[in-house]
Order: C-alpha cells, then sequence, then structure tokens
C-alpha cells in the first residue's frame, strides 16, 4: 500500500510528504509541522505550529494510516514517532482539531456505541480488567498522584488552587451533596486507594463499607485506615459492587462507571434501588460523552480494556428504568483537564524514575495517555459528569442547592 | 357491563361496592372514604380517610371503571363525583397511590411514550394547541397568577418565600444561570406573558427577542414593556419558536418544551445550535419525567393538547445529535409542587367569580388541573428540569457553580 516511503529518493519524499498531507487532513489539519525520517520538516497548516511530530522510520506512517488512533499510540510507545515541543500543547491542538473534524454524524457513532456496549463485563471479566490498571502499582501512582491518591477529577475553586487542595475540596463537594450527616451508613462502589471513604468517616462522622476489586488498592486503603485510627469505621471490602447487599442512607460511586459498561447500567441501577433506604441520597461521578460513540480504540486495548464512557442519555439507562429522581448533574470537564494536566506535570517532573522502574516504552505510553485525556476534556471530547439521585417518590431531599455552597 | 348500580336494592349497593373496592385496588387503594349516591359511605382502608369521594351517581362509577383518567376528570368536572375535605390533600393521596401502584413496568410506558411521541407537532398544530390554553383570557390568569404573570414553577429560597417572591427569585434564579452579562443579546422561546424577558432587560441589561404564538400573551407583554419604558430593548414577536433566526449570545426558554413534543426536540437542537453563539449559553426549564411514559389522557384531552412531558433520557434527543455539552442539571420538582398549591390557593379564593365569568364546570376542571398538578409534583410522578448547556466545544463557560450563588 505504501512503497515509496522505504526509499530516500525525491519521488519517495513526495510521495511521504501526500501522504502525510492526507493523514493530516483526515484528522482535521491540525497547527502542527511534520517532519520526516529524511529531516525534511513542514508545516501542515499556515497557522503557526504549536509542536513538531516528527516520523522516525517510514512505517510509523504506514501504521498511521492503516489505523490512526491505536498506530499513533503503539507507534508514539515504540519512539518511532517523536513529538518537539509542549506534549500537551501537541495533544490538545491534535484533539482540537479531531473534534472540529468529527463534528458531522450522529446516527454511526451512537450505533457503534451501541454495538460495542454488548459486550458483557462478567464479574470475573470486570475484576481483570480493574486489576490490569490498577492493581499496576501503588509506588508508581504515589509518584504522580497527590498525597491522598486521589485518581479522579478534582475540584479546582480557582485557578490558583494547587492539585492537593483540589483533591480535597473534590471529596468535600461530594460529601457536601450528599449531605452526609454523622451516624449515617453509607456504602461505596470502587474506592479507589480510599481517599474518598476515610474523608467522609474522619470529617463527616459516617460509617462507609467501600468496595474495590483490586488487591493493590484495597491492601493500601487498609493500612491507611489503620493508620489513621479510622478502622472502626471504615470497612473496605475486596469485592465486584454486584455483590454490595448492606443496606445504606447514602450510596456514592466516583469513577467506577466507566468501568463497569451500559450492559450493566440496569444492574447497577437496581443495586443502588435495593440497597439505598427510602430517604437515602446516591452520588454517581464518572467521566461522559457529550453523545454515545465508543472509546477510543488504543484506550481500550492499552489503557483501560472494557472501558465505556457514556452520554447522559446512555447513562439514563440507571436511572429511569427504577424511577430515580435525578437531583442535580454537574459537569466539571474543564476541572478534569486541568486535574490530568496536574498529574502529567508531576509525572514528567519523576520520568527518568518512571522509566528505570519501568521501561522507556511505559513512560511514552503514560505520557500520552495523561496527555490525551487532558486534551480531551479540554476539547470537549470527553465529559465529566456528577449526578445526584434519590428513589423516585422520596421527598427527602434537598430544596435547593444552597447547603452545597456554604457562604 | 354494569346493570346493578342503577338500582338502590341492596343486591345493587353490594354489587356497586365490589366495584368501587375494585377501582380503588387498580388505583393502590388510596386513603380515602367513598361515598354512594345512597349516601352508603365505607373507608377504602383502615387507616384515616384524608377525604370522602362521593359518587352521585351511578354513572360516575361505570364512566371511572371504562376510563380511569378521563372519567374521572369529566366526571369531577360534570360534578358527578364530588369530594368532601381538602381537595388537594385528596389529589396528594390519589396521586400517591398511584404512583405507589406504577412503580412496577418500565419498557410498557416507555414503548407507549413513543408511539405518542410519533405525533407530529406542526406550526400549526402547535399554534392552535397553545392557543388552546394560553388565549384563554388574560383577565382569568391575572385573577390567581403572581402581578407578573408568571406561569412556571417558581423558585422558593426558603419556606418562608411566598408565591410572589419565589417567582422573582425563580427569574434571578434563571438569570444567574445564565450568566448574563450587559448588552448581550437574549432569545426567549415560549416567553408567556413576558416576565422573564422584562425582567432580564429591566435588571440584567440585556436585549431581549422572544417568541410566543399566543396573541393574548404577547399583546400583553407589549404593553407591560411599554409602561416598563423596555420596549427598545425587548421585542415580542408573535410566532411559532421554529422561524426563530436571531444570533444571541444566550438561548432560554422556560415552560415550552411541554408542547413541543419529541419529534420536534432534534428540531430546537438544530436551531439551538445554529442561532447560539460560539461562546454562548443556552438554558431549557421543562417538566418532565423520571422515566418515558405519556402524558395523562385527561390532560392531554382538556388541558395540554399535543403536550408530551419527557424523561431527561428523552431529552437528550435535543442535546447529543448536536453535541452540546450538558453542563447542569437542576430539578425543582418540589418547588412547583408548592407554586401549583400557592396557585390553587389563589384560586379557591376567587372561585366564585370564576364560575361567574365560565361556569361552574370551567372551576372544577382547573380546580383539578392545578391540584393534580401540584400532586403530581410532590409524588414524584412530576419533575422539573432546568438544563443548562453550552456548544461542545466551547470552553467560555463557567467553571463552578459559585456565580449562581453569590454569598
Amino acid at each position: 500500500m505504501l512503497e515509496a516511503p522505504q526509499t530516500h529518493s525525491m519521488t519517495g519524499h513526495g510521495a511521504a510528504t501526500a501522504l502525510v498531507r492526507r493523514l493530516m487532513k483526515s484528522v482535521g489539519d491540525p497547527d502542527i509541522a511534520v517532519r520526516l525520517w529524511d529531516e525534511s520538516e513542514f508545516p501542515v497548516t499556515e497557522r503557526e505550529p504549536v509542536a513538531v511530530l516528527e516520523f522516525r522510520e517510514p512505517k510509523a506512517l504506514r501504521r498511521l494510516l492503516a489505523s490512526p488512533s491505536v498506530g499513533f499510540g503503539e507507534c508514539y510507545t515504540e519512539g518511532l514517532l517523536e513529538v518537539h515541543g509542549d506534549f500537551l500543547a501537541f495533544a490538545n491542538e491534535i484533539t482540537r482539531a479531531l473534534s472540529r473534524k468529527q463534528a458531522g454524524g450522529y446516527h454511526w457513532p451512537r450505533l457503534k456505541s451501541w454495538l460495542h456496549a454488548l459486550r458483557q463485563n462478567t464479574p470475573l471479566r470486570a475484576t481483570r480488567n480493574a486489576r490490569h490498571h490498577y492493581d499496576l502499582d501503588n509506588d508508581f501512582y504515589r509518584l504522580w498522584l497527590d498525597e491522598h491518591m486521589v485518581y479522579t477529577c478534582a475540584y479546582y475553586e480557582s485557578e490558583a488552587t494547587d492539585l492537593a487542595a483540589a483533591q480535597v475540596a473534590k471529596l468535600d463537594h461530594v460529601c457536601r451533596k450528599l449531605d452526609l450527616q454523622p451516624g449515617m451508613t453509607v456504602v461505596e462502589a470502587g474506592c479507589g486507594w480510599g481517599a474518598l471513604a476515610l474523608h467522609m468517616a474522619e470529617h463527616y462522622g459516617v460509617r462507609v463499607h467501600a468496595y474495590n476489586v483490586s488487591k493493590a488498592q484495597v491492601g493500601w486503603a487498609r493500612e491507611r485506615a489503620a493508620e489513621r485510627g479510622l478502622d472502626d469505621r471504615v470497612r473496605f471490602v475486596l469485592d465486584d459492587y454486584r455483590s454490595i447487599d448492606r443496606r445504606c442512607n447514602r450510596f456514592v460511586s466516583v469513577g467506577m462507571l466507566e468501568h463497569v459498561g451500559p450492559a450493566n447500567y440496569r444492574v447497577l441501577g437496581d443495586l443502588v434501588k435495593r440497597v439505598l433506604e427510602p430517604d437515602g441520597l446516591a452520588l454517581v461521578h464518572s467521566i461522559g460523552r457529550s453523545h454515545p460513540r465508543p472509546a477510543d480504540a488504543w484506550i481500550r486495548k492499552y489503557i483501560f480494556p472494557g472501558g465505556h464512557i457514556p452520554s447522559l442519555g446512555e447513562m439514563a439507562a440507571i436511572f429511569e428504568p427504577n424511577r430515580f429522581t435525578v437531583l442535580d448533574v454537574e459537569n466539571l470537564r474543564l476541572h478534569y483537564a486541568r486535574t490530568c494536566a496536574d498529574w502529567l506535570a508531576n509525572f514528567e517532573a519523576v520520568a527518568d524514575r518512571v522509566t528505570e522502574r519501568f521501561d522507556e516504552a511505559f513512560t511514552r505510553m503514560w505520557r500520552l495517555y495523561l496527555a490525551g485525556a487532558s486534551a480531551g476534556f479540554r476539547s470537549g471530547t470527553l465529559q465529566l459528569y456528577q449526578v445526584v439521585f434519590a428513589h423516585g417518590n422520596s421527598n427527602d431531599v434537598p430544596r435547593t442547592r444552597a447547603y452545597m455552597y456554604p457562604g
């Protein structure tokens, strides 16, 4: 399919340039420059390029043409592609161009999303998928997350807020939305390293049962509970969310829905219906979409196997069959763009140590993932929804949001 | 089908009682008492009845058995049924029992809702439907609405807030959510008697183009604009929302979506996509459902022909095909329960004058509609969603909601 670029002849160079231009057009003509293996360089548009994308070998171009998303991810990881300049600015520019280019269709991505959603996440597969990412290595995440190990969207009350403060602010934002009162029982589905569970117990006087299928995370969380003297009030359970059978006043799930898969939204809704007290409140916090579309192919292959990012319409499958009242939806996508950018900055500061522990390919893969996620939230390809809901006939709900915003 | 109740024999009485009990079971056994045409009376449950429902003639029972919703509405209107006791308490109890009874199915009401949604609201039909209700008589609505003639859900900042203050608070709540700035251009689709348009222009320094198909309302609104010296900044346009072609910084629609019909949600979304500036914000305020189901048959026949009350999942058809970012959803159903109850109290205070102007049947129909609506919001059969959204790639959006809640 692509013979010419394998030679360094002028003909080969011309053909390669034409193919790069075609590729760039297919991703919406980003404002970048391209450098080829023969060191020739040209800008894609007439505007100032934000970075230079280098094709180090002809096969990188071939692989991108064959499969843009997986091809890009793999070639960057392997070092066949290099980015010169600010990597996040590059990711933002590519994503901006792509999202403008893709602004057309609706029914095709929706159909693809639906087909993709048929894939069932059984408890076994869900456990394997989650472990793929979260069992990686606590020490690895400690290198670049905040001290409480919160691996979900932070809440920046102002531009000046830093990551650590923004993560604590997020925990409080969630707790306030849940209107936690001392003595309440909370069930948390998918608790990561336990930051929210511990925060709720310590600062809001509630008892928490927190579920997670990752051994590494639960082990860490239990240690923190013991250290902080909270192990009588927080129980970390190494189990799938589908095993939850404990009645609670509040149900919360932060950053788990992305792994649940649409085929199980009804299961999750039925579960909340069953365990939430009649006057209870529930909160689901999840990455989302503005419209149904399947997850990025590279992300599915390397970062989150089995993941699906739902639109609000798709999320309705959690709430509507059980007639929950949706009380409040907040979109925090720009907070997640900033969170991922902060993670990336932390990550870059320790990139050498990451490469030492793992290898260069691992470091490059994670750089791409973090920058790509930030760019996705920045461009509107990704959203972040916090949804508060209650039983459909419960009038024990806050009348206004004033309680969330104490003066 | 129902012979016996037409006689006053003991057999007839026994059969009628059995049929009433069957009817009461089918609506979830409300805590009321029933009085028959022979003055016999019995409670439906063992709990204290909140009111007495009187069947004044056997045919009332026949008509209710044949068609519970339309039958009840028509028989109450015609005086074949009477309610003794607090009418709103009666409506709340019936609705509570009914919604508990109906808590089962999901797919059947969803299918019915979808079939119902196939009905197209053409501009002509939409105009006729809206005029059915809103052209009625300005003086009629003046009798029981607040002084600004706001005929949508109010916002009660506290229990002590009265209707007039709550309606002004609602206007401000909407204006704050829209982050209005002086000099902006606002398009309002479905402006009622113009209260929001006039409020925005007077207190937030914006220019407004407000659309409505009701001549009576637009006439009234234009008079108020002239009186308040706002006619250079607010233009009331007697036209269907589909004619809107004016670019705007803000798009707002309060209480119109109920009349749009699901077949036109995409049309409405496309319209906003076309007219809203790239950095604009839009707000849609609508009665909603926790799950898809068709509108009540009596309401469709007598109050809002052509109306459909959407679930959030159904509303996604406005946002998702155009990749809007949904920024904020707030559910104000308990505010609408209170609003309708306040309207009903005002209405009862002038019921004699209403009967004088129209007739007894009209007064009874409106009592039932206002009480039924309040009960619907109270029981969770009805919701009230305020949705703020923006173009999918716009980052000119508020980062937090702090701007809505000035300390």
